[in-house]
């Protein structure tokens, strides 16, 4: 593997001294990019992107042909162990993913297939390796993973929810059978970061994309335990160098010391929180990785330019921060915009840092 | 009017003792009824029902037939003012609600129809005095409004939103139209709530639903400062008796100092704030709403009652809090279990009130 040339995204998740502040954008392959666009419709569908490695390693490379990045994400999907696990993940247009079967029941759990990463999940290990090879030392990949509570909400729902009928119900009426799958969920999660790591990922990060639904009484038992448990059984040193992982709750601000009480180095934080208040609470254990509204990224390039530099100011002097979107770049944005952010990142931030 | 028998909930928002915790659920007149369900296929629409005082007072007193609850809310709907204004409310089944025409420039604003509460709005007033007159003094009524910035959304996103694209980018792009907008609703919120408590609404509620999906500091400039000017701009005494104010940022957990600072009497709070940590943070200042999970009533009677205890708890003793829920009530909840919580709250707080 070739040496690292850009490394300031690994140092700010380890809180070391960086010449500016590292930027990358969540979901930065996306369809706002029209080759992104380009490469699906050659690959016929989402799913077909994620298991050819050649294309996922295309789309993962095209942000970073436009933009300064300082870091690159695997192409894949959010539910690709649900996929694993037998429960036949599909796709029906503006419905996002959907399952072809649910779980309901201690029944449905011990049904579960217990995933393989080689022979299950080997799509996954071959793009990262690929992407890694393509990267050639450019700048570091990051792995990840649904968190157990998120991937769960699909698998018990059958989809996308608005308001998480089945899994609360179960929550509070069967919370045994919940704990059941959630463990499940979190041997797998390790394994697959795991791997993913063995394959060349250079951080983890683990989307609890839904554990902000949860009450503060139940967020730390049915979410937060369950990848703290992960956490803790992650390969943090690979070939010689530290592998950073960064816990993402959205809509978590108020529980952000329990939060990096986990063991993670970083925490991933939404625009609803400030980035002073952050550092001040947790700022100690953790770097903070965020947090600018992606809907900012609908202003003029001078509105998403002062909107950097206020968040840059914010967060203040000194390492620990990694500039990035409170949320996945929304599809309707013009990858103009998209570039104007990473710029102003890229020329507001030294100052912080001298 | 007859005099009150049941002002539990009134002294209760003022922070003053009651013998037990006062209770009502939000959208308490709604789908999972199924005497709801009957009335509104009478009425012909959602819609209808709202217009017409008759069937307005009919649906908010079905639950207050069922259970025990210590206020009742204005069957009304929260876009009234905006479709006063001349935008077309509709509804497409399925869809929620949309409106004929957008608001995107300041020349949309000037085009507003400044609504009149006697002529354009009178229907509401008839229902709050309708409503009024059958409670017969039987517990309080609540007039409500949409927040300015809840309001806003709608207009200028012509419906519901996942994204707040357009309301978001003129946020950055050209606030001025925004805050003229902004300040539009204010005032006629200001009226709107003033002509309810004169046709008797004994409290009043705004709620602003998409507050929390601002960034921590536009929230302040977009959202809480309108609903501060027109908490300052109400008539607080009416008849001899304070009439309570209660606002309701949904996600707004983080910023309860600065919402306590707007001169309400009450927050309303969702179940990601613990009522514990608000309390010694606002709690010398308002009282408390809320804030059990809407989806605890998917658990079953021996579930609710648990959450319904470790709530009380949570509040502890004494006066100033108002049980609720933390959001509305879902349309596909047993009526039953939305009964085994309310004679939980009765049941169970008179002890926290010795």
């Amino acid at each position: 593997m070739a040496e690292l040339t850009n490394d300031r995204f690994l140092r700010a998740l380890m809180r070391e001294p960086t010449d500016r502040t590292p930027v990358w954008m969540m979901r930065q392959a996306g369809r706002y990019l029209p080759e992104y666009r380009a490469s699906r419709a050659e690959a016929g569908d989402f799913l077909s992107l994620c298991k050819n490695a050649d294309f996922a390693c295309e789309v993962t490379l095209q942000p970073l042909e436009r933009y300064p990045l300082d870091a690159a994400i695997l192409f894949s999907d959010i539910l690709t162990i649900p996929d694993a696990m037998g429960l036949g993940l599909y796709f029906e247009t503006g419905e996002g993913p959907r399952f072809e079967r649910t779980v309901r029941s201690m029944a449905d759990v011990e049904a579960l297939h217990q995933p393989d990463m080689a022979s299950d999940l080997g799509y996954v290990m071959n793009a990262v390796s690929t992407i890694r090879g393509a990267l050639n030392g450019r700048v570091p990949l990051i792995g990840f993973s649904g968190s157990p509570w998120t991937l769960a909400t699909y698998m018990i729902e059958g989809g996308s929810s608005k308001d998480f009928r089945h899994i609360k119900a179960m929550l509070y009426n069967d919370p045994e059978t919940l704990h059941a799958l959630l463990t499940r969920l979190a041997d797998s999660v390790t394994d697959y970061l795991n791997a993913q790591i063995e394959a060349g990922a250079q951080a983890v990060q683990i989307f609890d994309t839904w554990g902000g639904v949860l009450g503060h009484t139940v967020y730390p038992t049915f979410s937060l335990d369950y990848m703290t448990r992960i956490v803790k059984g992650l390969k943090r040193t690979h070939q010689g160098r530290r592998v950073p992982v960064i816990l993402f709750t959205k809509g978590g601000g108020q529980w952000l010391e329990s939060i990096a009480a986990s063991g993670a180095d970083a925490l991933g934080l939404d625009w609803t929180t400030s980035l002073a208040d952050a550092r001040t609470r947790v700022g100690e254990q953790v770097a903070l990785q965020g947090n600018m509204d992606p809907s900012v990224l609908y202003a003029s390039p001078d509105g998403i330019r002062t909107e950097v530099e206020r968040i840059l100011a914010e967060y203040g002097k000194g390492s620990g921060h990694v500039f990035n979107l409170g949320h996945g770049i929304h599809q309707f944005v013009d990858p103009e915009h998209a570039g104007a952010f990473v710029e102003a990142v890229v020329e507001l931030s030294p100052k912080y840092h001298r």
